[in-house]
């Protein structure tokens, strides 16, 4: 299988640390959105959307959406719970991370950190801080109780959510004010096959 | 079981949508979000997030996000695909639906239905049409092929998809640009136990 993404990206991160945890043999084809590279005609015809990342199977099918990718690599594994409510709780998280942290903890990391927060995008960037912290409270206290998002293991939801989360401060978010976060975080570094996003 | 929402919220509605085509048994019960029904401390001890739908089970588990309470009461049924990448590319359309295509067409349709288009959001208003209108052209060159959005039969990602899709035009998108689309909401429309956002 190829993945088209850039590791750098959290979106496309999330796929290559499940990759490795499943030690699954893929080939990385490296995107860089700044060059535009997700919106030539070749990449749109893999993904409309031009998003990274976009995983391409071995007979061609082509699958985009980085927590559906996520769901299709894990299926039948044990990162995918059996447990039907358990289950539902894993995507009620991933739902989340897509609507109430990603679009606030990324696009604010995004601003900083690939653009040099610009005078321009600042007003943006404040108003995204109320906002990921709010994402950031709701996890601290779920992992209060829990080793893990849905519970005493880890599925593709901490996956899919420790992506961004665990960079956060490079978005202006300091994770020193989420004990329970670092904790967190701590537990799947030191995961059997872990990957950073920096190798 | 339990639903707390608000029918015209599509995101609800949806959950009503899958509930009919289910036949299943359920109290409603109604939220307002104008009222700031959803930032009660009672709301918030259902869901910390502050939002709408919420599933309460009959011992109590709760779940939010929408689409992952679609997943939970269509396990098992026809409207989710056995095979896995059918069912891959459920989810990724789901995600689509909460990434790339609901925070712009039923942001619009917020603002110019509920709050009447007020003054200072009219360029938040007029800047999310583009963005709409690249959904709805994605979704339109797909159901060219398919008379549903993973293939020849209804899923759920049509049901996440079709709740905010069919009353686009009260945000401003005129549906009658894309031909597939509207003949995928008369399929719909036309589906046994089908039930109107506004019954």
């Amino acid at each position: 299988m190829r993945i088209y993404g850039d590791v750098g990206s959290g979106n496309c991160y999330k796929i290559k640390l499940l990759l490795s945890l499943l030690n699954i043999k893929h080939v990385w084809i490296h995107v860089d959105i700044l060059k535009k590279d997700t919106q030539t005609q070749e990449f749109l015809s893999l993904n409309p959307n031009g998003k990274i990342p976009v995983l391409v199977l071995e007979d061609g099918r082509v699958l985009s959406e980085s927590n559906a990718i996520l769901g299709y690599l894990a299926e039948g594994t044990k990162f995918i719970p059996i447990d039907p409510y358990i289950k539902a709780k894993m995507y009620q998280w991933m739902f989340f991370e897509q609507y109430s942290h990603e679009p606030f903890i990324a696009v604010a990391r995004f601003i900083n950190k690939y653009l040099g927060l610009p005078e321009d995008r600042r007003t943006e960037y404040y108003n995204l801080q109320p906002k990921g912290h709010k994402a950031l409270s709701i996890m601290d206290k779920v992992l209060v109780e829990n080793d893990y998002l849905t519970g005493p293991n880890l599925t593709i939801a901490d996956i899919a959510l420790y992506a961004y989360t665990h960079v956060a401060n490079e978005g202006g978010f300091d994770l020193k004010l989420y004990p329970n976060i670092q904790a967190w975080c701590q537990r799947i570094q030191e995961y059997p096959r872990y990957v950073s996003m920096i190798e």
